[in-house]
């Protein structure tokens, strides 16, 4: 089975008096990482749904509804947002970083998938950010130079087992590793516990990166080791990039910098 | 060793008489996708070193010098741009996409390690931006909702039996995969290559985006299978996304939604 889908297909908008509903990336945090395209449809939205901490990043718009909830029903989030579409609403579904990567843009598509077939019709797109791995990089340098994974720690909706051995594999692969979503009150000990796995495969000495709120104003950026890392504290809001055996600093007064080289052997 | 990087030291910038360098993310293509952090660095540049197709996008700006270069000298751009710093020019070193993810951000950091002393001293900064797999994904749902690995299939500066293993880990982990620098001039079959290790573990059915020039006026997507990718056509521009076990379509009038749960079992 083939489709193209062409970006004539796709750019298609139905006219104003229709609704719509766009998955919003707002970046990590400030407004310089949000990009024009993001901009334009909290502006034209007539409702804005999302998470509190993000929509309250939002400055208010005359004549937009703000709906702030929860961050445990993201489901419910997502099948209000479809019905306010329904129903001639134009809606932003706003998440950080960028909406396809751990947050709000699946959750929207399971809604779709489980829910009333005329949800299938609406017009849905996604609008791409800068997710928070791409700024904890940029920080430090270049640790996501050569091949990554990103991992989610969550395991409110995947089994432990399957993550261990996701970053198991991730570590024989030499890939860089980034861990979201790295700590939670059901599993305290959880990113101590991966911390762990990977020491196992990866040298202590390996460069470690804990990215806390990064460009906000109570930004934390910790530069540790593998050996070191589970001393550090993290929260919801902190992103974890591990190196792989090539990943390297460069010493100068001040922080290094840290990055992984595209060749690979060059860091041996 | 602990170091700890905060906002502050990072923003701390020289006075305009010093030079300085930033590595800037222009994202997958148009403005729209530009974010303002990197539009505010390009109007304060007194030079734009880059591959001559993203200078070319940049509009001409008053009293800026472009340096535009060919794709193959990467470090002697890097070296060319660190020169110019370290004169006091005002120096974006441009990079499709974001510049931390197979671009030049690595690069330049390697003519740091390699290169004079006195360059590790330089204020040296990246901007991140929406990363080519990102803008793909966004375009056809959530593919990338779930773990995922990004590995580039470039081997002019990594041996082909890496790649080929970090893909074969990659599949038994179960991730999402993105594939950046699909297609080359010296290994032409290389994709077909890729596609054949990866089809060993993973089903035929298996969703594969194949996304071309995302955003661009001649952006193409195509949506096949694991089974049929082969058989399409793909360019340097491509990012290809090769789905999880748990990557699915929500069928529709028009191209079907791809996206990966959330929850790990949901597909099954």
């Amino acid at each position: 089975m083939i489709e193209a889908v062409t970006s004539e297909k796709i750019e298609d908008r139905a006219g104003d008096e229709a609704g719509w509903l766009v998955v919003v990336g707002l970046g990590p945090g400030p407004d310089r990482w949000l990009t024009p395209a993001a901009s334009a449809v909290l502006d034209a939205a007539t409702d804005i749904i999302g998470y509190g901490p993000y929509t309250a990043r939002l400055p208010a718009r005359a004549g937009c509804e703000v709906h702030a909830s929860d961050n445990r029903v993201e489901i419910e989030r997502a099948r209000h947002a479809l019905e306010l579409a329904s129903a001639g609403r134009r809606v932003a579904v706003v998440s950080g970083g960028d909406p396809g990567v751990f947050a709000m843009a699946a959750a929207v598509f399971e809604a779709i998938e489980h829910g009333p077939v005329a949800w299938r019709g609406l017009d849905i797109r996604v609008e791409p950010g800068v997710t928070a791995m791409l700024a904890a990089a940029a920080r430090v340098g270049a640790p996501l130079g050569h091949d990554f994974a990103a991992i989610s720690l969550s395991d409110n909706l995947k089994p432990w087992e399957i993550i261990l051995r996701r970053l198991r594999l991730a570590a024989e692969a030499d890939l860089v590793i980034a861990l979201y979503n790295p700590v939670s009150r059901a599993r305290p000990d959880k990113l101590r516990e991966a911390f762990a796995a990977l020491g196992a495969i990866r040298a202590p000495e390996t460069p470690v990166i804990m990215a806390r709120a990064v460009g906000r104003p109570d930004e934390r950026i910790a530069l540790t080791t593998l050996g070191e890392a589970p001393g550090i504290e993290a929260d919801m809001a902190t992103v974890v990039i591990i190196g792989s055996s090539e990943t390297r600093l460069i010493a100068r007064s001040g922080t290094p910098f840290v990055y992984t080289p595209r060749s690979y052997g060059a860091a041996r």
